[in-house]
């Protein structure tokens, strides 16, 4: 890996893939047919770009029933356990609806509501991932969200992976659907015979997937663009060179696009890393794509003293941050902007992936400066909440009839006065 | 005002301007100036559109004490209640960092950081409304954002209306920049010699503003895009015809495009109702565009029971909801989609407008299904937190390199088996 010195200002960024004039023109196109044509039209498509022909969209309990069958059921009980991690710590970001009264009769306050409903896109092939059907779900779910539907693209053979399925069934998922792509997002969107629309689309997905989100956002809500995944290690020198290469390793074989980066005090450590980087990278199964990320994107960066490192972390704004450090609580104080921070040697950042329960769709490419991890938050609304008494009106209408007036809103003014005023 | 009985399902959603191929060239164009040419750009296109040259695009503490002696005392004294108000609802709203742990030494956590720096746009004209101003400074203030700046397009007279910036000085807004437009919005999002750079933009604007908040959005983080003014009123036969059409006509007056709704149980109610709308219609100043309004988007829904009513009511999912009935508490428990909700005969909408508390920046165009009031969770961001001890690990490490091996991520695994199985 390439160790830089004396940074004053790094970037993580990369260009995000917004899509072609032509890819954009496709997707309008798949949309306006999902509309029209309804089940018609997401079978004409999955033939079309899966390559297979569906006859009934919606996954059936024997198929599910497979799907556990065919899973090891250690497997079972290990995504068991992860998803009760997951909905624990979801829980406890749950807000609660308040008030507050004032002794003239004032209240006023602020009601939460679950969405209605929620649609999640689970990609197919070697992304259908169990991990983000938990990560996904659970949060609607804790969140009180009354339908919970999901679509995945089918595989040649007709089938979603048995995964995918035993994830959603342990999640809670009632519908799923054999359907992705553009497509896909549309029935959500819009419904068709089979699916019902929902109110908000998360999950990840290729291009065509992210345009169509785009795309019909406004008549649903939708949930970030995630980009490659980024893993940031801030070390001093009396860390382990081969447990921070591990973990930038876990980074860059997700995607040739990844970027994985150390910040440390130490030169000896950065050499060190760098060496075993080179080492663990020729055993791994996905060294090409993890070579190819840690030439592209990775770095070392080498600074004077802890506060330039904390900076340079702070600047870079890491989806995952590691505090590697002989007080990591202390470090992770100075800490504004990540996603997710893992705490000392024994909190490696795949511990957070898969199992101890904070949300691993985080923010990437810079926006942890103003984003957040996926959270129960965002399958719930606010209504605010405003009751003034006859006493409380009497005692402020003149102030807000003035205010009013004094941005030449008249029918407001009035609609306060006239409570007391009657004409006749 | 038209009256519709024997409804099922209706809609307030109009379409919303997304701008013309021509527009949003123009925007590109202005974004690449500022960001090629700084401050000289941002002159060249005041000039341009707001017809007047500024020398100083920051506004100066002489003109601020200008503006504070233009201002009537009585005015400055409401504008400082009303955000006193504000910045106390706000308050309620501010979440805290919080963490759990284990006894095997398992520590999670969410820990919320301020945005660094905020925007807020305030329109030119008529449309700078001060109550603006307060509503979108305020809960970044209460966040804790270290820097909010704020951009407003100068008059013909080279400088911004007493009001707005007598209510941002009082809002606490440190640096105020006569600039607007397209031009505005780049500044704050890549910055200038004069403006730095912010990590979000709030605040409303003309279709120009709006489509550069969208093209400078993923750089920096924007607030939703605000349609045209909404209020339903659902009553039932016991109410004040009189009242209930001021502040029908209270929205309408706003917006040609506004949309103020009845909804009641009682045709008596109904009739009256559009008798009193079309006699204060006529005593209005603004009576033109709040004609256009009732006209065009304005309607009385009778329904035969007030659970057919409540039910109406989700399904326009209304930006502004105002309960008149015999038990307003009651019938609430029944809303799942509304911005605000006043209570009662003496919660007119216009105190919700100014000075009760809660935010007047509230979801449109039925946006309120899955969209909250602006508030101060926008201005913060989680991290997640993750901490394992030896012991943790030790125990689930098995567990997290099973399910990584399962998507097929080799490197993940490892990267937890490293810390136990050293090499050699």
């Amino acid at each position: 890996m390439k160790i830089i010195k004396e940074v004053e200002e790094a970037s993580i960024k990369r260009s995000v893939d917004s899509g072609t004039e032509e890819q954009r023109k496709a997707v309008k196109k798949i949309i306006a047919s999902v509309r029209e044509k309804g089940d018609d039209s997401l079978k004409e498509y999955t033939e079309k770009f899966d390559g297979v022909t569906i006859e009934e969209l919606k996954v059936s309990e024997v198929e599910i029933a497979d799907a556990f069958a065919e899973m090891d059921t250690g497997m079972i009980k290990v995504i068991q356990e992860a998803a009760d991690n997951i909905r624990d710590f979801h829980e406890k970001q749950k807000q609660s609806s308040w008030f507050t009264t004032r002794p003239d009769g004032t209240m006023l306050g602020q009601k939460l509501t679950p969405l209605d409903s929620v649609g999640v896109y689970v990609p197919g092939g070697t992304a259908a991932y169990p991990s983000s059907v938990l990560m996904n779900v659970l949060p609607a779910k804790v969140a009180g969200v009354g339908r919970i539907t999901m679509v995945s693209p089918p595989g040649k053979d007709g089938k979603l992976s048995a995964g995918v399925l035993v994830a959603a069934k342990i999640a809670g998922v009632e519908e799923i659907y054999k359907v992705g792509g553009a497509q896909a997002v549309a029935a959500l969107a819009y419904g068709t015979e089979s699916i019902s629309p929902v109110d908000k689309i998360t999950g990840p997905g290729n291009i065509f997937v992210a345009l169509a989100k785009r795309e019909v956002f406004g008549d649903v809500d939708i949930d970030m663009i995630a980009g490659p995944s980024e893993i940031v290690v801030l070390a001093d020198g009396s860390q382990h060179a081969d447990e921070i290469a591990a973990d930038l390793l876990s980074q860059a074989e997700h995607d040739a696009l990844a970027s994985a980066v150390l910040v440390t005090t130490s030169e000896e450590l950065a050499e060190e890393v760098s060496r075993e980087v080179e080492r663990q990278l020729s055993t791994l199964p996905r060294e090409e794509i993890a070579r190819r990320s840690i030439n592209d994107y990775g770095a070392i960066y080498v600074t004077e003293d802890l506060e330039k490192a904390v900076d340079l972390v702070n600047n870079l704004a890491p989806e995952h941050l590691e505090i590697l450090t002989a007080d990591p609580f202390e470090t992770m104080a100075g800490i504004r902007h990540a996603g997710a921070i893992f705490l000392g040697r024994y909190s490696s950042e795949p511990v957070g992936d898969y199992f101890a329960g904070p949300n691993h769709v985080l923010p990437t490419n810079g926006t942890a400066r103003f984003s957040s991890p996926l959270n129960v938050d965002e399958f719930m609304k606010k209504s605010s909440i405003i009751s003034y008494s006859e006493k409380a009106l009497r005692e402020n209408g003149d102030k807000i009839a003035a205010f009013a007036r004094l941005e030449g809103l008249e029918a407001h003014a009035r609609a306060v006065e006239i409570r007391f005023n009657k004409r006749g």
